[in-house]
């Protein structure tokens, strides 16, 4: 199975991702690209995926994934593993065909999300998280009906993610680096296998928090490893360990990670709210942090802002704290 | 000199606004159009001007107005009146040509409106608020050096404001309202004239926010008259009485009125926040209230999200208060 995945993300050709591209339709919103208000070396600007519908670039894989399904498929639905923004991304472009959709959700995960999927039609599953990653590990959903789709291990994923790069490589032609918050690792090899497809050398950062650096372990080991995943607001990355599948995809695609503090997030979520008049989740946020940081290297810098669901309220405490000095870079 | 400037904005042409738009360049940013998440009877997208560098669509008037200055001009240098955002957006653009600013801002204006100018090298004159308004009434500066430039009343302020809806017809053919806050009637105008110039019949709808709501007063009285003018964090737009100058322009122009209250400025603000993951400031939201309120009509309806300049504070006390029932639209 690995292999099958890994060789089918190799492979891939421009034609899979403007065919993606193709498919999206008008669930999905071109995003604009927003150059940084900052005095620092590099010129970096800002893809707003956080104004997607639904708030996450995850509309772009859910609508490949529908676009891709025949007549049967469709009639027989989905299953899929997700925490909350995926599955959300996937049913609304079902919901729009009128595919059903099972989501198996980890117990805890957010009330709001599990509200949000069952407005959309979904049948939600709860699952103790141990089960959660066993079904993402294995694919076995112990017989829920449907035709399985992996969040992040499935080629028409990548392929709708990677549709972010083509929109970068029009919008600005001078760009040598992307960062990439890296989850399951869906985004950020969708954009490096887009770009390599593109035939576009740029160089494609990975970035992860303190605490849940699944992907940092997995390169000073050269093989997946499971780190102790400690918690933080920044919930839409990071985690005890990166998918067997997903590595060697990761491992050939990714050229850097950065690792940023939780404080270094909080202060780019910040400069984001103050300068630049958008809401990003933790995700979105630690790509600004990862690109400002003297790690990161470049001249012309695309930082993904991957998502914007956040708690008001988490929100609102971070908007509150004293800023840092990070905020008046 | 009131009918100069009327008959300099009715007489303007498609190319007015066409060269406008090329003159701006790269310091102005083609917003995006996001389809409201609600469950309504209109189609309502929202135009988010609060994307633009420094958070306004000032950028589009500023930069068109720097665009046109001839070289003698462009040496002796501006003066202007304005709160702060229309100085901000001439400054930016000012600043890359090299060209000096002097802003003639009221006692009172914000910290950080002021210290945001000085950043952009402009010279700033505080006046009581009796002498701001006579200023910007009059246009007499008591020699002030420069260039007048007055941040409404002026054609080409007009015609930079009005590229907002050359860039609405290209991304929403089928448009048939507007809604745009109302301040000093320059961003109302400029939509509106743009719109005739293309041939293209859509209806303009001025918003205001109750206890500021200068041009109902007008156009009730059919003529301006002087209101008592109530504060209310909705700072950006509201006056105690329509300019002169601008009063024959928006009576020709604009083609229906709603006020709004303070709590729809508010709950509209929340969704927006929540579900575009976008901050705006209390003009922006308040065409989104206007937009979703029962007395908009229209099937294809665009709210003008005009500025995301918020104080912080004011941001966060604002989610933080339980949501009325505005926010379920």
């Amino acid at each position: 199975m690995a292999a099958t995945f890994f060789q089918a993300v190799m492979r891939s050709s421009l034609r899979d991702f403007e065919a993606a591209r193709a498919r999206m339709g008008a669930n999905v919103m071109p995003t604009p690209l927003l150059h940084l208000d900052w005095s620092g070396q590099r010129c970096i600007r800002l893809k707003a995926e956080n104004l997607q519908p639904l708030g996450s670039f995850k509309i772009r894989c859910g609508s490949n994934v529908i676009g891709l399904l025949d007549a049967e498929s469709a009639r027989r639905g989905l299953v899929t593993v997700s925490a909350g923004n995926f599955a959300q991304g996937l049913a609304l472009a079902a919901n729009r065909r009128g595919v059903p959709v099972i989501a198996h959700v980890p117990e805890g995960a957010p009330a709001v999300k599990v509200k949000k999927l069952r407005s959309l039609g979904v049948t939600v599953v709860h699952q103790s998280p141990t089960e959660w990653w066993r079904i993402a590990s294995t694919r076995d959903t112990c017989g829920s009906d449907g035709t399985f789709v992996h969040p992040v291990c499935d080629p028409s994923v990548v392929h709708g993610n990677g549709v972010i790069a083509l929109e970068l490589a029009e919008q600005w032609p001078q760009i040598d680096t992307v960062v990439v918050p890296f989850g399951g690792g869906g985004l950020a090899t969708g954009i490096a296998m887009a770009f390599r497809a593109l035939g576009k050398p740029v160089r494609i950062v990975a970035c992860e928090v303190e605490g849940s650096a699944a992907l940092s372990a997995a390169r000073l080991a050269d093989t997946p490893v499971t780190i102790e995943h400690q918690r933080s607001f920044v919930d839409g990355i990071g985690s005890s360990r990166v998918l067997d599948e997903m590595w060697p995809v990761a491992r050939a695609l990714v050229n850097d990670v950065i690792v940023v503090s939780v404080q270094e997030v909080k202060d780019a979520l910040r400069t984001i709210v103050s300068r630049h008049h958008m809401v990003v989740e933790g995700a979105g946020a630690a790509a600004l942090a990862a690109a400002v940081s003297a790690r990161c290297g470049g001249t012309n810098v695309a930082a993904i802002l991957s998502g914007g669901n956040i708690d008001p309220a988490v929100l609102c405490s971070i908007l509150c704290e004293s800023t840092g000095e990070g905020e008046s870079a």
